[in-house]
């Protein structure tokens, strides 16, 4: 059984004031939940259908489809959904030893989860964020990383400050740079890529040391940012071979 | 001034039912809208808010914050709105000079809509689809493709009737292929795509000559499928340097 006020409490983690208060999220789906399970984050509760509950050998908490897609925020979540804990992560441990990606001001917290889905493909275990970027635990998010947030360490940081003291190569993803495969980048470098509607911060402009493009013979104006830093990860792993 | 019956007809348009019936379809935000206008497209409506009528010199219905809002798919739509033609392209005129992309299955519209935007950016002009894919007219597909839905030919036909006939080679998008930057690919070729679930249709398999894969050394299951088809259209056109 699940009180009406433990309800309301799990209910009230969709919005980031109360994830923020509590260091608490949502994950939701058998994936996300399974990957979840798999992992060490410490899990607060763990809800499922009837249907579902003979996944789980965890202690879990049983309820009905109704109740379930109540404290949901999928437009359909007939399976599960678990209460975990936000793991935060002090900026002084940021490995720079692999390439490093830097999202400055990324907004829409689906792109973030395609993101993250494609660093974890490519290997990648962290992502750099400025603090007006989206939330890796708003639950578009989570739901769009398809378990790979698991694997993924995120750093909310002051961007310029941060890039600054850096030694690296920071290369920038723009629409007017070098194209990104003909650019011989053998060192672990830095990319930052930008919102899809204002770019790059003018603030880190003097920070970044080249800019590069996806070349596109044809007429849309731009990719969509998950699209664009994905195919620099690919682009990134082929010049490791 | 917009009647009543008019506003129910338009909103009718969000589902693919009307949709289908009366041909046309939704089209929302500036930038579609602005898209749309410069297309060979035929608008019948067009809807915007005070404080964006003195973009559009064509006629327009002015309407209130609210009505507007009220008429859209979209969380917030402040700016304008529009109804258009749907255009439909018979299979014979598809284009076999240029690589051919075919999403089988994929029934995200919001995918859908950034791979017409990839492919737009890559110079691409057509996507086939299987007749069970999400709809090109789709206001989430629509809203996703920033205007590059005015520069795409959308051919909804049964595959393996499509294929069997064909003398190109035909590649499918798979988790256990061959690398895709290691195969050599000059002669315009047909690639398969297909859903994150449940891969490319069994129905088609013996028509697929080779498989490809986006190699990751990571822990992801899988790419999302915008993501792995435009990686699949960059690499495409690296090759064709």
């Amino acid at each position: 059984m699940i009180s009406k006020n433990e309800l309301k409490y799990i209910k009230s983690l969709k919005l980031k004031k109360y994830r923020a208060r509590e260091k608490k999220f949502l994950v939701e789906g058998i994936k996300n939940v399974s990957e979840l399970l798999k992992s060490d984050f410490e899990v607060d509760y763990l809800i499922c259908t009837k249907e579902y509950s003979h996944l789980f050998s965890q202690f879990h908490i049983v309820v009905s489809r109704d109740q379930l897609q109540a404290i949901s925020t999928l437009k359909t979540n007939e399976t599960c959904l678990a209460v975990a804990k936000i793991k935060s992560f002090r900026k002084e441990t940021i490995d720079f030893s692999d390439h490093v990606i830097i999202l400055d001001q990324v907004s829409d917290p689906g792109n973030l989860g395609t993101i993250v889905r494609s660093l974890d493909w490519f290997g990648f275990s962290q992502l750099i964020l400025s603090p007006d970027s989206a939330d890796f635990y708003n639950p578009k998010t989570i739901a769009s990383t398809m378990g790979s947030f698991t694997r993924l360490k995120p750093f909310y940081v002051d961007l310029r400050s941060l890039l600054r003291d850096r030694n690296e190569n920071i290369y920038g993803l723009t629409l007017d740079g070098e194209n990104v495969s003909a650019v011989e980048i053998n060192e672990p470098s830095i990319f930052v890529l930008g919102s899809e509607s204002h770019g790059i911060s003018k603030a880190l402009g003097d920070l970044i040391s080249k800019e590069l493009t996806i070349p596109g013979p044809g007429r849309a104006e731009s990719l969509n940012v998950a699209v664009a830093t994905s195919i620099l990860l690919y682009q990134l792993r082929l010049n490791k071979r």
